[in-house]
């Protein structure tokens, strides 16, 4: 932790909770005069005194004024969020009334933070690693049982602990070839080549399965856009409408999210799946494909991560649903074939007459079969089931580390088939070590930092 | 406090801050179960061994399964808001999170709390009474330091204490009398008729005086909705923009509110001016009066609480102001009238050219005498200073009953003016105590409660 800067001599303070109203709002100050602000400005006892883990009520005053009645929580460097003092005023959730609070710290002395500043100051002082600080804001914008699991998974050190382990035995391997460009007139050879050979192998594995892991993670964090196309009348509402009574996702509103498509959500399996611009296709339900055309059918697959082409089993053909599956193909997009009110034409008719083995039969309004289409967009994404006890990317940032780790590894492995001298071979195992403690920040500079937390909310 | 209910066997849980992302969220635990509950999902600690206001953290988990890691504030029954056990989760700022850990108190045996049912047991438990509790929800909604003060005023007590003295004066006579009626063959007078004569006097007053704050308390709550009018081009958006530019508050956005007109909202002296329909006035700042006619401008006068004639003390006549000063004196509405690009006629000139004395005459652009304006319209509204120290009723449910107080004591004193018989003063005094007896909430019925709580939010 060689570039960790320490001991801040100003303290910050945020809104911890959302804006707006509610019962309560919570301040939280952080820093080496957290509690000497709080006391200015809370004459009933000196928060000095107190206790860490403490909670005190009464009323803030500035000058002499009622500011309003608190719960005060106190937490005493190092046990607390940050490693800090920190403090927490709770207060009643007004706007105004929290502004006042905010304020009135300033004018104590505290500054307003930068957002994720408490984070970063936790990471700084290695209360968290990086890749634990990075998990925090996906635990805070995660909206289902995956992509919680997965963040609360790498915010306990999932990720860092298969990252350490990796870390540690390239730098005991590192070390041993250093000693040996040590000694390199004598042409000894400390370190196992063999074993090292080994090691690699099996760094290479963990890091293409990490990275093979990115696919799901972004699933997990971003969810899948999924496209239903079809002829007017193929039923395509109602399948939308079916879809959503049973699976409707409870999906915060964030602030600043710009949502360039319209766009229904719902969580399948916890995963959550977005009916992309439904809203458009259920008013043109009557001109999509025919009507608007080709080209704008196209360019809706292509905005997607899945499609779902539906067709009517009783008017449509088999000729149709070729036509339709060549307009997909040549997208290179996934697809799943549903053909829908197969309640009517009889399930056994239906597979009949299109033989097409990977369709599915539905009735969107018969309720027939829905689950096997919830099954089959589920496996598609997900090719088996998603274990979030597994270390799971779910960071471009972590993504793109690990890529430079493997491109590193395969050098490595290079060198060591081709008997590189050492020298160069602890050439390869640095870079691939600074990869490694790039996502763990063990490395890491001011840019990065200030990047990765300017993502948080202000307040975290 | 006869028909208070108390002792309730269930444990109610809510999100106790807003909704949406935030750093953290607190989840509300109150009931007789509130530590059986937390402790079932919080292993790392037995809650029921620790101490009342202290703070645990650890990993929230359901059956093995983690939920997030939380920060538990433990308040001990009847050191708590409520009066009962609470227990505080302080889980990370997701909504789905803060679902998953609310959905799992539940199963745990809590059930979801109604609106403001925190507050409802706070007030049932004796700890607070009825005005302290609506001013709760009155600081959560406060949005100016005027409001601010008030509510925290009322919270802690304020309007309750004028309230209890004079009741207890009333009692204490009643009782007097009740001991004449015991005794009433013998024609006593234990109570001193001169004396309460004083007493009903003095209440007659108090019960005045918050009477009449009821005005200020209104517009303390509600703000001030004020029509800025004129002919095309006298600057009306102009005004709008200085004021705004200067003025314009931070009014928070509640869920559920529906605005009927465009408002622009600004904040002189601790009080709320709303400037309503301004886009409107701005998109047809050029046919206001003269196109859209008499009937329109009659209307956006009478919807509003004070009114700005704003004109050209260039382009107009003494005549011009005349019309307009008719036209708003038909409504009965309070009016300031304000010259205009006074700084291009001169200041003196304009004064000499319309004499009227109580018109201002400022410049929008110039900024001249802005000050001046704003000073006259709070003047207008609050006719003296805001002594946010005095008793000031916000609430019309006390406001109305006040007025039955009012009525009784007139009761009472025509009674005592023409020597009525103890038992029919007795009944006047009764009467009088019963609508004290409500404010406060001495007397309550379920409906009347119900009402006033669900008016909160939930969590409260």
């Amino acid at each position: 932790m060689s570039n960790h800067i320490s001991g801040w001599d100003d303290t910050i303070v945020a809104l911890a909770t959302p804006t707006g109203i509610g019962a309560i709002g919570v301040i939280r100050l952080s820093g080496p005069k957290a509690i000497d602000i709080a006391n200015k400005l809370f004459p009933g006892k000196d928060l000095h005194k107190q206790k860490t883990h403490t909670i005190h009520v009464g009323f803030l005053k500035e000058d002499q004024v009622d500011l309003d009645e608190v719960v005060i929580s106190l937490y005493k460097n190092p046990k607390s969020y940050t490693g800090e003092d920190v403090v927490e005023i709770g207060c009643h959730g007004s706007p105004y009334v929290q502004q006042q609070v905010i304020q009135a710290c300033i004018r104590k002395g505290a500054r307003l933070a930068k957002a994720g500043e408490f984070t970063q100051r936790a990471f700084l002082n290695g209360k968290l690693d990086l890749t634990q600080a990075e998990a925090v804001a996906d635990i805070i914008s995660s909206n289902t049982e995956a992509s919680q699991r997965t963040a609360l998974h790498n915010m306990r050190g999932g990720f860092s602990v298969v990252l350490r382990e990796l870390r540690e035995n390239l730098i005991q391997f590192s070390a041993l070839i250093e000693l040996e460009l040590d000694f390199s007139q004598e042409d000894v050879e400390f370190a196992d080549r063999e074993k090292f050979h080994q090691l690699i192998d099996e760094a290479t594995i963990v890091t293409r399965e990490l990275l093979q892991s990115f696919q799901l993670g972004n699933v997990i964090k971003h969810g899948v856009s999924v496209a239903i196309i079809g002829k007017p009348n193929a039923g395509k509402s109602t399948l939308l409408n079916t879809l959503l009574n049973e699976n409707r996702a409870i999906v915060s509103e964030i602030a600043g999210t710009t949502r360039d498509t319209v766009e229904e959500v719902i969580n399948i399996d916890g995963i959550l799946f977005r009916l992309i611009d439904t809203a458009g296709i259920r008013e043109h339900s009557t001109d999509v494909i025919e009507l608007i055309g080709i080209e704008k059918t196209r360019e809706k697959i292509k905005q997607s991560d899945e499609v779902i082409y539906l067709f009517d089993v009783n008017t449509e053909t088999v000729d149709d649903i070729a036509v339709a599956e060549k307009l997909i193909r040549e997208t290179n997009q996934n697809f799943i074939l549903v053909g829908n009110k197969a309640d009517l034409l009889g399930e056994d008719k239906a597979k009949e007459k299109f033989g097409i083995s990977e369709a599915v039969f539905i009735s969107a309004k018969g309720l027939l079969h829905i689950d096997l289409l919830k099954e089959k967009l589920v496996n598609k994404v997900v090719q088996g089931n998603i274990h979030t006890e597994n270390t799971i990317i779910t960071n471009t940032r972590h993504y793109e580390a690990l890529q430079q780790v493997g491109k590193s590894l395969t050098d490595i492995k290079n060198g060591l088939d081709n008997h590189i001298s050492g020298d160069l071979l602890a050439l390869d195992i640095r870079r691939c070590l600074h990869y490694i403690s790039e996502i763990t920040g063990d490395i890491s500079n001011e840019h990065v930092l200030d990047y990765i937390f300017s993502k948080f909310c202000i307040g975290k």
